[in-house]
């Protein structure tokens, strides 16, 4: 879930949510999502952890707002063709950002 | 690990990190690291969550880049004066972002 992202700016979308219970076939869209995000024009990376508790947070960057506005309609569409987030998140939200600085550990493997 | 966050524009600053194995003290270090966070100027909240292969995600939110700035001062001097980074993180990437758009699902406690 790194990537070698470019010198800022450039965009982040900070998707935060809390999983239902049970599966549902989340893990499948989930990984499907991804795979279509990583061939979006203007994807960059993206990364994502998920606790024990079922609270995760997934960062994906972008290269402009309009990648993310494209990408957005296309996954929405997509996720309203299949069961709709409320069988998979009790709640979620999703902030738009740019990011202005970045720094890394030497020993990074990339963000 | 919610909070109620004002309309847009504010900042966040995303912190991820893959953790060494063992613990030497990075729970009490987090828990207290929060806690001074919280009472900071500027601090508007924060959601965190790390998976079962040590990879996490932080993201902190506040009102102004001179708030991150003088946390970021603060934060660095503790930190320094305790074991340092390297021990707690195999690698670690920090990005300041202005945070321009946000929305929740309708059962939202916050982000």
């Amino acid at each position: 879930m790194s990537a070698k992202l470019p010198q800022p700016p450039y965009w982040a979308v900070i998707f935060s949510s809390q999983r239902t219970d049970g599966e549902q076939g989340y893990a499948a869209m989930a990984d499907r999502m991804l795979r279509l995000a990583e061939v979006q024009p203007g994807y960059l990376g993206a990364e994502s952890a998920r606790d024990a508790a079922g609270f995760g947070i997934t960062v994906s960057y972008w290269d402009s707002v309009e990648a993310i506005a494209a990408w957005r309609h296309y996954a929405e569409h997509l996720v309203a063709q299949k069961l709709g987030r409320d069988v998979w998140y009790q709640y979620f939200s999703l902030k738009v950002a740019r990011v202005e600085r970045a720094h890394e550990s030497a020993g990074s493997a990339g963000a």
